[in-house]
């Protein structure tokens, strides 16, 4: 496996796709009552990796086996833009949820403006995502779509309903994540290709790609919760830009938890102690009274066997620079620190 | 003008596509897993008036001149059902923002589940509800009801704004109450016909029927959210179902609100001096200090001359049982009490 590239390097086929992404998106959501202006531009200002987006463009470019994104078409931007509001909406509304105060270094919406704009001003980004995505001639965005954010928020609702609750198992914790985070990255994938090679989605071959895709961005998306759930325990809050033990605090059960939890009889018990203690406390105690670098390797080899499934479904692609660039973003998603 | 007959007696022409959308619309939400169960099946009980799929149903059989609702098809129960959710996921989010505790006479979701829960299943109805809409083959309603969304967003962002902003105006008052409310009934009349007379939506004749059906819905829904209003200052808390004065204590300037405003000079500083306070000090002190009654009469005149319009809008469509039932629902708006 080659080095892995800095993420900028590895979305260099797609970046003018990706800036006509951002001018344009502003403007879309650009409302009736000059008003709601400043609000709209305030998450505007959310803007992080936007890897789903890219994933949308590369996966567009490499079905085709192209070398850039110069030959894809207006409904591929469009696909890549509905992805990336749906993310944005929920992030409004996560923050609504974990009463957050800062995302990204700026003040959440909650924060700003209240937590019942902040409430509105996600159901706003959702249904202007769902007009643009129905403006598509072609409904497969639409349907494949809201089916994923009701998927999303099914997800979310279980991951709620079991907090602090030890009964709580693997296969349900990677349902879990897989309908709250990956299922939009396994959508951002398949479409990005589907819209890409518009009409010729008809063979098998076409339909075998899109499905490696789907799996890839599947495979992906699942790691990359992992990921995200073990920084919440080991990152570095500097780098990783919010307060860390969250998931303690709200007493939500990570793979590293689980890890924990199946450390001898009484694990689960002194867990109990820990989860639902303030962040800061919580934190301090996993780290002091159970092995918590072991638990963080045991999740980080699960994510890392993830990768290589995703990396492996892209043999179905030609090769070529989006292939390599789709290879290369897999390995990003493990070492990222933020 | 004949007398208004119950409501129950006006909806008589549609009851069995009425109970039809009632028996599908849990099994439709019916979620993968079953943990959420109970929370749809709570929602379920929030089953009010129903007006909206009334509405859709009703203007189905109108439009075409036809004696019942017996001639419906599939799609025009589709419209109703995603009406409804639309509206359910709207009142989900509204007792959110409004920390309700109770709605007809059951405790609101986030009383039973918490804040966030009530947030995600918001979401999770919205996304099944533009799920069921984009299913359509025809896509016009998905589009209609998406852009719908964005504009009762827009006027519940645009009304949260303007709280205790005493340079509030009645045309912005009427323009929020028209796309916060009235949109949804305008757009359940017009695609409830729309969808019944598939393909012959082209003819001029049809299209000046499905604008005058949106212009009823439209002007019904601002009557109706007038009387809303009006209901939240002389309303009786036991038969309204809720508790009153929650306008003035949240510090929204409704038409009463906006007549007392003009009544002498120091009037919007006395105002000033009620809004904010708890709800049944500032209607106590409301009452006793301002003719609180004028300034209702003034409203329900307003409404009056908008349920009139909507009644008028209805002389473009063939007599029929359903069209007299749209004119006498629409007085129905104007003196109900809950």
């Amino acid at each position: 496996m080659t080095e892995t590239l800095p993420l900028h390097d590895l979305t260099a086929l797609v970046r003018p796709q990706l800036e006509r992404l951002n001018r344009e998106l502003i403007q879309d959501l650009a409302p009736g009552h000059k008003e709601m202006l400043p609000l709209v531009e305030h998450v505007g200002g959310f803007r992080g990796k936007q890897l789903r987006p890219v994933l949308t463009f590369l996966s567009g470019v490499a079905v085709r086996g192209a070398s850039h994104g110069g030959g894809l078409g207006d409904d591929v931007v469009t696909v890549a833009k509905v992805v990336e509001l749906l993310h944005t909406a929920t992030l409004v509304h996560d923050d609504v949820l974990d009463s957050a105060s800062v995302r990204r270094r700026i003040p959440t919406v909650n924060t700003m403006a209240g937590v019942e704009v902040a409430v509105l001003l996600g159901d706003y980004i959702y249904a202007k995502a769902f007009h643009m995505a129905v403006q598509l001639p072609d409904p497969t965005a639409a349907r494949w779509l809201a089916e994923t954010v009701r998927v999303i928020c099914q997800g979310e609702i279980t991951q709620v309903l079991h907090r602090f609750d030890f009964a709580w198992t693997e296969p349900r914790y990677f349902t879990v994540i897989a309908e709250k985070t990956a299922s939009l990255y396994a959508a951002a994938c398949r479409l990005g290709a589907h819209y890409s090679i518009a009409g010729g989605a008809a063979s098998g071959t076409a339909e075998a790609r899109l499905r490696a895709l789907e799996e890839y961005g599947l495979e992906l998306g699942i790691a990359f919760q992992i990921v995200d759930d073990c920084l919440d325990l080991d990152g570095d809050e500097r780098v990783v830009g919010k307060s860390l033990g969250t998931d303690l605090s709200k007493g939500k059960i990570t793979l590293p938890m689980l890890y924990l939890m199946q450390q001898g009889p009484d694990a689960a018990e002194r867990l109990r102690a820990v989860l639902g203690k303030s962040e800061g406390e919580a934190l301090r105690r996993l780290r002091s009274e159970f092995p918590l670098e072991h638990a963080v390797a045991y999740a980080m080899e699960e994510a890392g066997r993830r990768i290589k499934k995703a990396q492996a479904s892209l043999s179905l692609l030609p090769a070529g620079p989006a292939r390599d660039a789709l290879h290369q973003l897999a390995g990003y998603v493990l070492t990222r620190r933020l």
